[in-house]
C-alpha cells in the first residue's frame, strides 16, 4: 500500500468502473459491483487489491498471487491462481496504468496559490490557477498557461513561454524556451542555455551566440537534471509526446520527433535529427549531424555514428551496427577466444 | 596545506595522539611526544607534517619525501627516507583518514541557526541543533532529526523523513523518500521524484503512478547531481554505508546493499537488485531486473545485462564478461589484426 | 532570425564592417557600404542576412543559398551562387562568430544591482557593476570582482573567490573554489564538494578529509549540471580557455591543461593529469592517476585506461587505442563475420 504521509488515495471502486476506466474487458462469473481499494505489485497485492502482469519474467509471481484481481493480457489469464478475477486487456499494463490513475489522480488545482517569497516579475502575466511555490524566481516578461505547478527555487528566465497544466520540479532552470501544454519538467532540469558552439583557434577559443530557442511540444516530460540546449540559430525542438529519463543531454538544433524515448544518461550530439516512436537505450550516443530514422530502436550504450533510415529496427555495439550483426560479433570473438585455448592446450 | 579560508585546522598533536586515533603502530626509537601541525600529500608534505604511502604508483615519491612522519603498510617502511617516521598499519589509508579528520574534524553543531529566510512549514518538525541555511524550503510535515545541515536553497517536500546528523547539499530536492542517521547528500542532488514509468501505447504513452519510495539508509553518501527515482510501489532502497559518486543514475525499485561503491556516471535501471560491497564502476551500466550479488566487482564502461550471482568477482566489457575473458578478448582482437597485417606483407 | 523576445540585435552593419570585425576579406567589386541586418543559417538566410559555410556536409545548401553574404573559406567561395557576396577567410567559422557577436553582444553592465531578495553576508566584498539576482545567496568572505552576473538561486558558499566578467548560472552551487576572469559557469554546476574519498574497511568506509581547493582559471566555460570535485590534498585544476560541456565529471585532484575540450557526459577520474589542447569526445571516461599530453584527441565512448604521451594523435575505443588500429579491429571482425558466415553455406 502507497505511504498515506505521501500519497492521497481514491476509491474504493467497483470491478465495473475499473473494467470502464481502463478498457478491460469484464470477466464473466463475477459481480461487478465488488470492490477494490488499492493497486499493488503481483507479488505483494491482497484480495482487496488489484494488480497487472505485463513482464513474462513474473509469471510464476503471479501463479502464486494473492492480488483480488489483475490485469493481464487475454493468453495468460489461464495461469491465474482461483480467487483472483482477470481483467484481460491486450495492453494490460495500459490497462493497470489507467485504473492507478483512478486510485491515484493528479491533484487539481483550483484556485491561485503563489507563494509570498516566490519573486514573480510585474510583467510576467500568469494565468489561473496556478500553484507557485516558495522563493520560485520568474522573470519578466515570462507567460504561464493556466493550472501550471512551479516547485520551490525553480528559475523561469526573462521571456519563457509556458503552456496549460504544465509542472516545473523543484530548482529547474529555464529560459530561451517555449512549452507546450502538459509538460512535465522534473527536479533539476536544464533548458535553454548556450550551446556548445565556439571557433577553434589557436589563439583561444571564440564563441558563437547561440541564437535560437528550445521548443517543448505538448505532452513531454524531461526527467531529473536532464539538459537541453538552445540552438544556435534554428530552434532545439522536443516533439510532442516523447520522453526523456535523467541525467539525458541534448545538444543545440537537435529536432526529436513525437513519442520517443531516450533512457538515462543517454545523450544526442547537436544537429542531428531523429524522427518518431524512435526508442534510444540507456547510456547510448548518438552523433552530430546525421539522422535516425522513425521507429528505430538503439540498444543501451551504443553509439551511433552514421545515419539510421526509417524501418530499420534494432541497433546495438560501438560503432552501432544492425542486433543481429552485434550479436555475431560478440558469438564470433568468444568462439575466436575458445579456438585459441584449444590450441594451445 | 589546506587553504585556512575554507578548512580550520585544528592540532598540533603528537606521535602519540596520532598513533592513538588511527591504529598505527608507534615505531620504536622515536620521541612519543613529537607534535606535527598539519596532513599533506607524500610530494609535498615537510618536516612538520604527517603525509601516508598507499598507492604503489608513488613509491618513488615516498623514497624522497621531506615527510615528518608517514602512514605506511609494514612492508614499506623499508623504504622511507632518513628523516621520516613510519607509522605502520594494515590498511595506511584507513589510518592516514583517522588522522586527517583529527586536524580537521566536522564542525559540531550546538543550537539552534535557522535562517530568516528559510521558508518553513509550521508543520514541520525539526529537532535541535540544526543548521537551515538561507532560502532552503521545508514543506508540510517533514521531520528532521537532531543536528543536521541543511545547505541554501536546498528543498525538502512534503512528508520527508531526515534522520539524525545528516547533511543536504546545497540546491538539492527530496521528495517522497526517508532518509536514516549521517546521511550525506551532495548539492544539486534529485531524490524521489517519479520513475520512468509509462505504458507503451500507439496513440501516446500512459503514465503509470510510481506510488513508492525512496529509502536511504545510514551513513550513505550520494554525490552531486545524483538522480534517485522513487519506486512504482515498491521502494527504492540504497543500503547503509553505501557511496555514490557523483551523476549516477538509480531507476525505480532498485534495491542496492549495505557497502556498496558506484564510480561516477555509473547508472542502475529499473527493479534490479544488488548485493552487499558491490563496487560498480564509472560510466558503467546495469540492465534492469536482474540481479548482481555480494561481492562482485564490475569495472568502468561495463554493460552487464545478465544477473551475476555472488562470489563471482571482476566484470568488464559491454556485454560484460569475467574480467579474465574480457581481457583474452582484447588479446585475440589485438592479435587478429596484426596477423592480418602479415598476411598482407 | 533570433526571437526579439530572447535576443537584442544590433545593426545595421556595412560589409566594410563585417570584415573588420572579423578578420575576413572584402571581396572586390561589391559595394563595402552595402548593410546587413542579421545572421542567419545557410539554408534559411535571405538577401539582408549574413551566414558561414563551415562544415564540408552542408555544401549543397550552401550552393542554393538565398543568404546576401557568407563567410566562407577561399576554396569554397567558388561554389557560391550568384548574389551571394564571399567574405573569405582562413577561419570562417571563427570570422562568423566574431560578427555575431556584433549583431549580438554580451550586455555591458554600468552598475550594481543586487536584487532585494538576494541574501548576501555582510562581510562578503562584492565589486562594481555586478547583477546579483533574486533569491541568489553568497556567504561570509566570499569575494567577487567587478561587473559579474550572478543568476537565480545561485549558491557561493563561503570564501569563495571570483574575478572579474564571470557569469554563475542559475542554481548553480559553487564551495571551496578561486575563479579567474571571465570564467562562464552554467546552470546546475556543482564545483568544490567534496571528492570520492574514503578508505575501504570491512567495518564501512572512512571518510578522506577533502582539503583542497578547485582552481578555474581565466576564460574557462563550464556546461550545466557539470561537476569538478575539490582536490583531496592538491588542488583540481582547470586551465585557461578550457570548455567543458553539459553533464562533465571532474573528479579531485585531476590537472586539466589550457584550452582543452570536453564533450558532454565525458569523465576524468581522480588524480589525472591532462595537457593543453586535449579535445575529449563525448561520454569517454578516463581512468583516474595517469597522464594525458597536449594536443591529444579522443573520440567519444573511449575507455582510456593508461597514459598517452603528447604528439600521439587520435585514440578511440574502450580500452582505447590508436585510431587507425581500432578502425582495423572493427574491420577484422566484421570481416570474420563475414567468413563464417560463409564457411556456412
Amino acid at each position: 500500500m502507497a505511504d498515506q504521509r505521501f500519497f492521497e488515495r481514491h476509491g474504493p471502486f467497483t470491478l465495473q468502473e475499473l473494467a470502464e476506466c481502463s478498457g478491460a474487458e469484464l470477466p464473466e462469473g463475477y459481480d461487478a459491483q465488488t470492490t477494490y481499494e488499492d493497486v499493488a505489485a503481483v507479488d505483494s497485492a491482497n484480495a482487496t487489491q488489484v494488480s497487472f502482469l505485463d513482464n513474462k519474467k513474473y509469471v510464476e509471481a503471479f501463479k502464486k498471487t494473492s492480488a483480488g484481481a489483475c490485469f493481464v493480457h487475454p493468453d495468460m489469464a489461464q495461469f491465474a491462481p482461483e480467487g483472483t478475477v482477470c481483467l484481460t486487456a491486450r495492453n494490460p499494463y495500459k490497462a493497470y496504468a489507467l485504473a492507478a490513475q483512478k486510485f491515484y489522480p493528479d491533484k487539481i488545482l483550483t484556485q491561485n496559490d503563489h507563494a509570498p517569497t516566490a519573486v514573480i516579475h510585474e510583467t510576467a502575466e500568469i494565468a489561473d490557477n496556478c500553484l507557485i511555490e516558495a522563493n520560485v524566481v520568474i522573470g519578466a516578461n515570462v507567460k504561464i498557461g493556466a493550472a501550471c505547478i512551479i516547485k520551490a527555487c525553480a528559475v523561469i528566465d526573462e521571456a519563457v513561454e509556458i503552456g496549460q497544466s504544465c509542472v516545473i520540479g523543484a530548482n529547474a532552470t529555464l529560459s530561451h524556451c517555449v512549452l507546450g501544454d502538459r509538460v512535465s519538467i522534473y527536479p533539476g532540469v536544464r533548458i535553454g542555455q548556450r550551446g556548445f558552439g565556439f571557433a577553434i583557434d589557436p589563439a583561444g577559443f571564440v564563441s558563437v551566440p547561440q541564437l535560437g530557442r528550445v521548443i517543448i511540444e505538448d505532452d513531454v516530460e524531461i526527467g531529473a537534471n536532464t539538459t537541453i540546449d538552445r540552438g544556435a540559430g534554428p530552434d532545439t525542438v522536443i516533439g510532442a509526446g516523447t520522453r526523456l529519463d535523467n541525467l539525458v543531454q541534448i545538444g543545440h538544433n537537435v529536432k526529436m520527433g513525437k513519442n520517443c524515448v531516450m533512457v538515462a544518461q543517454s545523450g544526442i550530439a547537436g544537429s542531428t535529427e531523429i524522427g518518431d516512436f524512435v526508442m534510444i537505450g540507456g547510456q547510448s550516443g548518438i552523433a552530430g549531424h546525421i539522422s535516425i530514422g522513425s521507429g528505430v530502436r538503439i540498444a543501451g550504450q551504443s553509439g551511433v555514428m552514421k545515419s539510421i533510415p526509417a524501418g530499420q529496427k534494432d541497433y546495438m555495439g560501438a560503432p552501432a551496427v544492425p542486433l543481429r550483426q552485434f550479436m555475431k560479433q560478440v558469438a564470433t570473438l568468444g568462439r575466436m577466444v575458445r579456438e585459441k585455448k584449444k590450441k594451445k592446450s
